[in-house]
């Protein structure tokens, strides 16, 4: 029996946690999704989700402040986007550190405000706190369709796997603070073509295509040559490297070949890279000489 | 111009921060009061609010993580409280340093859903991460009917001013972990009495009092030897010290008398401890002898 959280590794450890959790009526998914859906009798389900940010872990006390703001409210608004459904308002906790400037602190709400702008999110209320590492917690309430609400665990076996964009070297490259979250990309989703499931990447695409094969209860199969990476990623890059925040999403054959058939557009990209088959928590990849070989499901872990 | 945390001090970032916020359509009321008040076109207003707890600051590693949890949860009750309203669904977001041992997450866990259970709310959601110091971030979101939310801005003149329990050495006497945030108690107000104001009282009477003077643009007169003080507290202690987590509400006189009418009941108590009265954001205070004296607006700080 592991005793401590290094021993244990953080997916065994939420999965413990939720077991603990109490449900309440309007709990339609709880732990265990990018956010979680809410139904308080309202027309649209309220979708709730919390992200914190870690100087030393999620970024540097010396990365521009107004990027480690972006981030935190990004991360958030990609969770909300990973359901198919629209970010509303936002509440900020600061972790801060009493030898900040003031134009750190600043730049922080000015990297949230710009990005939350753009998505019609207003923050409305926060806690500030002296700590001895800055840290930033933004919880983002948005709210969804109950018709186009999208989990991980709606994966059909002939659905086709899409990507929004190239996989890799998020940290290293510094895309980390400065990836625009999907929103856009999600609601044309779930306005035209309703995934049967879908994750946004934070541990990266093994790992999370992972979680909706878990989910789904279904496997699938990846072709090498199709898997889009960002400019001097390894294919290991692509699969394991965590926080590049693009999504994940699953469709029927027909409305894949739909979707493909509408053409590329300036402003959004959709990626197929293989198909919902095989065994149940299984990938299997077709490399580029047309090999078929086994897929580790290792991914980041976080202790 | 301050130009680092320390010199700035934490009401004015705070107001700094709210002015760099930009609206939208349904935020009633965003930053600067317990918790955001937000119309989605539903029957009631949701409620949201996020409260972080650092170790060090908030709490030691070696307190019990039992309630340590529960603090984190009672914190963010009392937020809803103090508007009126009915929590329901926490998000939790936990920073959590490897060596620790896996049985104080669990019990984390269990004193925030021991303590939510009671409230009939439901987590449903988190992010682990790695960090070096414990964090634990909780967001929490809640309703109220329209007709009975309850700001800090409302207070008026003649109003008698009320506390719902005695105050001080909330610290050094461990109370900040165990206290019982008063939601039944704001419920019953809320339902019978619709309080002017509210506010909960988490950096000591006099400040907190302070915030409901400024919003409400009114002045305060409070009797010393009305002011309940837990053991071993002086004056000063029920005043200025921290984290003590009662409500202070004001009522006309005349639902000010029926309340105390209603004669003491086992499970709810109601202080009147003075009068919304005199010139905006001043407190006097009647002291013992009957002199009246001018009261310092000072409390706890976080910088």
């Amino acid at each position: 029996m592991p005793s401590t959280l290094k021993d244990l590794g953080e997916f065994r450890l939420i999965d413990q946690l939720a077991k603990t959790v109490r449900m309440r009526p309007g709990v339609i998914n709880g732990i265990g999704d990018d956010a979680a859906v809410l139904d308080i009798g309202h027309k649209d389900f309220l979708l709730l989700t919390t992200d914190m940010l870690v100087e030393g872990v999620h970024f540097l006390r010396n990365d521009p402040a107004i990027a480690i703001g972006h981030k935190a409210m990004a991360c958030n608004l990609s969770d909300i986007a990973a359901m198919g459904g629209l970010p509303l308002f936002a509440v900020v906790s600061l972790g801060l550190v009493p030898a900040l400037s003031v134009k750190f602190v600043q730049d922080l709400y000015k990297g949230m405000n710009r990005l939350a702008k753009r998505f019609h999110v207003a923050i409305v209320g926060g806690d500030t706190n002296r700590a001895q590492k800055v840290v930033i917690n933004v919880g983002l309430l948005g709210k969804v369709e109950k018709n186009r609400v999208v989990t991980r665990s709606g994966a059909q076996k002939g659905d086709w796997i899409f990507l929004t964009g190239p996989l890799g070297r998020s940290l290293p490259s510094g895309r980390h603070l400065r990836f625009f979250p999907r929103v856009k990309e999600a609601r044309f989703l779930v306005d035209h073509f309703q995934p049967n499931a879908m994750i946004d990447i934070s541990d990266g695409l093994i790992a999370d295509l992972g979680h909706i094969l878990n989910k789904s209860g279904v496997g699938a199969t990846l072709w090498e040559k199709f898997i889009p990476r960002t400019k001097g990623s390894s294919l290991s890059n692509a699969f394991y490297d965590g926080e590049d925040f693009e999504l994940i999403f699953t469709l029927p054959e027909q409305k894949a070949k739909r979707l493909l058939a509408r053409g590329p557009r300036r402003t959004m990209h959709f990626y197929p890279i293989g198909r919902i088959e095989g065994r149940p928590r299984q990938i299997f990849l077709f490399d580029r000489r047309g090999r078929k070989q086994s897929i580790d499901l290792k991914g980041f872990q976080h202790f």
